[in-house]
């Protein structure tokens, strides 16, 4: 690692939007970046004397420590989430005890070890809840806040504890309500519709959307949301809640529309509706435009590139 | 148990609103009241044939699950809280599981045993924080929740799942956020500035307060509250969240002049300010008066009670 730089450290730093943010981090190079994971194939192109990995369990107090004890971290990226809004309500004390419990942790390693600040990627998608004003369209970041899984409760609760450390022991946070990236990096096969969608059909898999297709979403571009992190991020903007969307809603069906403009026609399997999906969730991001000057991707050119992303995957 | 009648479990029935609750639900006898504690010493003037006792461990799943196995339970008033605000900071991963991941397993098992609703016990005076808008003197229900806390972050997260059981397997809450009650059959030593005062002052102990007397909170007098949660449970107002409270301030200097009143003077000794301690906390208990129509007990008639409540305790 290189003197004088700062460390920070990247919990989930191989997963979906940590990749694309370490991939922003490295350009022009500023940082020394600690990569904690329970994977370990760092990409090549990533800079040896820049990016240092640690495997290890976010459950594991001894894997955590040891990062600390190693490296003295100046701020850490918590991009780490064990569970997924659709399933979190199957098994809610294991939500709470890996994602709030181990959080906990954290911020205690944090105080002990002198860390000055935290980046919360918490959800935009989940810590609202159901849109129950009818003059509204979309979420500010002090709407009320009803989730209807356990995964946005266990982030809003996440939320308050940040709140509480800066306010007893002066960590300052940063928290990032992000809505539903798509794109590049992307590898889970149970969320996401769009590269989901797109993998499956790629794969030549079935395609199954839930509902009637009238669920409203907002999707942003997952390099968009890299650059908007390290944008604010470098803003030094601290102890704020912003929405990080693109603002706009689109339903499934349109998505499944724009998607076909690029691939192609394919058929869409109907699954019945699921209890935990919000019927319409979209951010109100007039914060996050008012802290950056940045425009974001198109939705239609995202798709193409996670199209062309996904194709070369195939190939590879 | 009493054919006909419905079963209420009181969970937490030998504390100090939980005796006073029962005292009320006794009054004129409509209910079985089923009392899990960690005591079991039953008062000997609460009826034999329609009060059951469990004595259990609110962290064990075995001693929690009898109670509904061996009884329909009904209606859950949900009275336990295993930490106190000014303690819980020290550990928060035993905050988090011994209140927040028990109530998750008695919502698991008021599902499955199919009881139909939760009256909780959640803290007017934490779930808020602090006043940071200068506008208003007072914390209606939908004002911010930002705990300085961990006892006020929990209360939170369980009233999410609370909502969450609602909208999933429609269990029906009532949520009361109650203000800092004083009164008859009060046991800690440790919270509760009335009676800690009165007590310390009978049992010729030092009187001990912390920062400059300057602290204002919502005092509410312990049998004006059983009286409201029983009225508001018995108006069948569900799905609500309620604060229960005075609605109105006094500081620490105030409550020590008032008590004078009644002892007599004393010492009091000062000790340094607390930070957990919020400076301000007084309810809008609006929506409480637009449900019931009863007239609060002065807090000078409530001081003078718990007084002479104390001196018969040193003399029995």
């Amino acid at each position: 690692m290189i003197k004088n730089k700062k460390n920070l450290l990247i919990l989930g730093g191989l997963g979906f939007i940590g990749k694309n943010l370490i991939d922003e981090l490295l350009d022009p190079g500023d940082y020394n970046l600690i990569i904690f994971d329970y994977n370990c194939n760092l990409p090549e192109e990533w800079p040896k004397d820049s990016v240092k990995m640690y495997q290890g369990n976010f459950r594991s107090k001894i894997d955590l420590e040891k990062v600390f004890q190693e490296n003295k971290i100046d701020t850490v990226f918590h991009l780490i989430s064990t569970t997924i809004p659709s399933t979190s309500n199957d098994d809610i004390l294991n939500d709470i005890d890996s994602n709030l419990n181990s959080t906990i942790f954290l911020l205690d390693l944090m105080k002990k070890y002198k860390s000055s600040k935290i980046v919360f990627a918490s959800s935009g998608g989940t810590v609202y809840g159901l849109l129950e004003n009818e003059n509204i369209n979309s979420f500010s970041e002090n709407y009320q806040n009803n989730p209807i899984c356990s995964h946005g409760i266990v982030k809003l609760a996440v939320e308050k504890y940040l709140y509480l450390y800066k306010y007893l022991y002066n960590i300052d946070y940063l928290i990032l309500r992000i809505a539903n990236p798509f794109g590049e990096g992307h590898s889970s096969q149970s969320q996401g519709l769009i590269n989901v969608v797109i993998s499956n059909f790629v794969n030549k898999k079935n395609i199954i959307v839930w509902g009637d297709g009238k669920i409203v979403r907002d999707y942003i571009y997952v390099k968009d949301v890299a650059k908007i992190i390290k944008n604010i991020f470098e803003k030094k903007i601290t102890n704020q809640i912003i929405n990080i969307g693109s603002g706009v809603g689109h339903s499934v069906n349109d998505i499944i529309n724009m998607i076909q403009k690029v691939t192609g026609k394919f058929d869409v399997k109907k699954a019945e509706n699921r209890k935990l999906d919000v019927p319409y969730s979209v951010l109100d991001v007039s914060k996050m435009k008012s802290i950056i000057d940045f425009k974001l991707t198109d939705i239609r050119e995202g798709i193409k590139n996670t199209y062309n992303y996904i194709l070369s995957q195939k190939h590879e």
